[in-house]
């Protein structure tokens, strides 16, 4: 759809198929967070064919499964919000006792600030997430 | 797991069986807010096995669908956080761009105070609600 930042996503993919896109988030507080993109301008996961709801959320699962294992998070949280942009997708983001926000939701106002080393060696891991990440969605 | 508030679950709930149920969430800015509890003390849904994620997510779908259909929100947001209560659940929030903190998600600062009036009419759509959610899993 003309107008809408996903439809017109220019930001570099990690995977990237007819269907959806999976992306690293720039985000400096929350080195890890990705998200799954669906492609088609489509409004609610319920507007989905069955089909297509299955494979996203398969997409979602793998994308899980890589956070987890590179950047061994106390939790992950995976959300589908779309209220600023109402085309769908799915924040997958690994959460830590010492980060931003937790236990708050990282929407929530920040609750303390987060060492920078700790940062620093969680941003190193971002390159080794992508393999991962890749490496999950190559099986399909 | 003793000592966790959703595994001693003790409200009222919509739908109950072996693996999960379903809950009217009283908030009172958000009429129509539901949450699947699942029974098992597990903590992400990548832990669970694939025909238990399968069924999880088919319930967070049946319960979008009926939040959409009683509650016809401008927008669903499905959520699975679980910071403070590390025990997998997922949040299905139906929102409306007059909501206490649209476009925000529901865990930021709130933005504006809903109209009584409006919530009062959202409030009388609950019961509604929590018959078409029995209904739609009475079909499994």
């Amino acid at each position: 759809m003309i107008g809408c930042e996903l439809c017109e996503l220019s930001v570099p993919t990690v995977v990237d198929n007819d269907k959806f896109a999976v992306i690293l988030v720039d985000d400096a507080n929350y080195p890890g967070f990705a998200r799954v993109i669906w492609k088609a301008h489509v409004r609610e996961v319920s507007d989905l064919a069955d089909a297509d709801r299955l494979l996203l959320n398969d997409a979602v699962y793998r994308l899980e499964l890589a956070v987890r294992d590179v950047m061994q998070p106390l939790k992950v949280n995976v959300a589908s919000l779309g209220n600023v942009v109402p085309h769908l997708h799915w924040h997958v983001i690994p959460r830590y006792a010492d980060d931003a926000h937790f236990p708050a939701p990282v929407w929530a106002q920040a609750a303390r600030t987060t060492d920078e080393a700790v940062l620093v060696a969680r941003r190193a891991l971002v390159p080794q997430l992508a393999e991962a990440i890749a490496r999950r969605f190559a099986s399909r």
